[in-house]
């Protein structure tokens, strides 16, 4: 959880945007199921975020609310809003930060593990007796700075979300086929590698599926696509069916976190998924099915 | 039509490699439908590869075969064939050549341009009566060099095919769904933007579509991959009723250009075109169902 200060080249820059892969995620899944959040927030974060996660039946016993700031990060957009670099970053909080859930936590189906040390991702899991669904996200800075612990992480993943940068260096392949399929040999049963504007693919036991990003007009911030698609692709999962997901759901749980990430994009930070609607996301996943099928029927 | 030499840094140097967009956009258009081929060639042009055009209904009537050597290009691609730099070009009979249609051409009812200079496509274009449909490449050196030739003859053009780079210098934008409108209005009814390794998208009259590329386990040498689509997409067009193609044959046809390209860029040269047989594309065009659908009726 945090508050980004982010410059664009076209609009300027935002200050007090908040951030944070679990607060994206939470926003996100929480249209779909409730969500059990943890985290850590300074006195500084706002208020009415927590009530809005609240009002997506979002439980915040697991945020622990400490004394300081939240973690605070600035960065900076490219023109094209295809890079970013960071210009600060502050722990703050979350420097010292140990998720813990509460005891009562323990009997949760799902868990969706953010992008942190995977010595803290198996602890988070060390907190649940028996998940129908483990999925989790990582990035280059683990892939490259603690391979052994990512790779026992990854025995206990059952569905890995990453973008393709990051799958091809954790794999050492490039094409996304044998990318997938490495992946998948690592532990994973079930693996979406994230490709941006140019959409996800699902490796799965049903084989490999493809679904585009949707071609929005304009994007205003790319921050928290990742975490909204994954926080979408969980809650739909749960909603309908964790246990045993047919091949259909699967697929569908890809498209619909596609959509939602889309609607995020075309806000500035959780701006889009405050305001997305079940009816506007539903206008979305429906546009996807026009835009991908070539008969009429796909309408 | 060309003889390439092209260095690869896996697998070594080609030389001799047949090559040039007419010789693939032919060879891939001529498995749905017959082809009219106008283009020139030297002395040194594999009589084997006439003959294999020949053998695919394509009628070579319109090409020159001139004393001295044909166009011989020799490129290197980087170690993830995702760029390639170009060592050597020789013109050749190319240099003075002049697209000259039999005069009994000038009945075709489908054209498609290949990437030369505007004002040539243009000539070929005065050398046909009443095209049903008119289909043209181009690329970043014509977009700089003779952008005023190019917008004329785009305002003669119902569907064009190009790169994104290229459809974004083009344009100005960035974002697809804006660069597909935008060259739409210069124009061409149709367009088709080409993203490689992550597919293809059409903008038409019937909304915005979007086919994957097909993700093949390995890619051996992508030269002539665009030009394939091409041909494939004409030849579907052709043999499926191109006077008013429905919103479903159009992106059919997207689809089996994408899937000709596939089973192009896993041989070297001209070599995947030349085995490839109705069954094997037929399989890889049900492999793009798979891909994108969500439900099994997909299959």
């Amino acid at each position: 959880m945090a508050v980004d200060t982010v410059e664009f080249s076209g609009s300027g820059e935002r200050r007090e945007l908040v951030g944070g892969s679990a607060t994206f995620a939470a926003l996100s899944c929480g249209l779909f199921s409730p969500v059990r959040l943890v985290g850590v927030v300074g006195e500084d974060f706002p208020k009415s975020t927590l009530e809005a996660l609240r009002r997506r039946r979002t439980d915040l016993e697991g945020v622990q609310v400490v004394p300081g700031e939240t973690f605070r990060w600035h960065g900076r957009y490219s023109e094209d809003l295809s890079s970013r670099v960071s210009l600060e970053t502050h722990l703050n909080v979350f420097e010292h930060f140990r998720p813990k859930l509460p005891t009562s936590w323990r009997d949760s189906k799902m868990v969706l593990l953010g992008n942190i040390h995977p010595s803290l991702q198996a602890e988070v899991l060390d907190q649940v007796d028996k998940p129908l669904v483990v999925a989790a996200d990582t990035m280059n800075f683990w892939i490259q700075g603690t391979p052994k612990e990512l790779r026992a992480l990854l025995t206990r993943v059952d569905l890995l979300i990453l973008n393709e940068e990051e799958a091809r260096e954790l794999t050492g392949h490039r094409m996304v086929a044998r990318v997938g399929r490495e992946l998948r040999a690592l532990g994973p049963r079930r693996v979406v590698i994230k490709q941006g504007e140019y959409g996800a693919y699902l490796f799965d036991e049903h084989g490999v599926f493809h679904s585009p990003a949707y071609p929005v007009d304009q994007v205003l911030d790319p921050t928290g696509a990742g975490d909204t698609f994954a926080g979408a692709m969980l809650g739909y999962l749960s909603a309908h069916g964790a246990q045993a997901p047919d091949r259909r759901t699967l697929r569908r749980a890809v498209v619909v976190g596609s959509a939602m990430a889309s609607l995020c994009v075309e806000r500035y930070g959780t701006e889009g998924l405050l305001e997305v609607t079940p009816d506007a996301l539903d206008a979305r996943v429906r546009a996807f099915g026009r835009l991908v099928h070539t008969d009429a029927e796909g309408d």
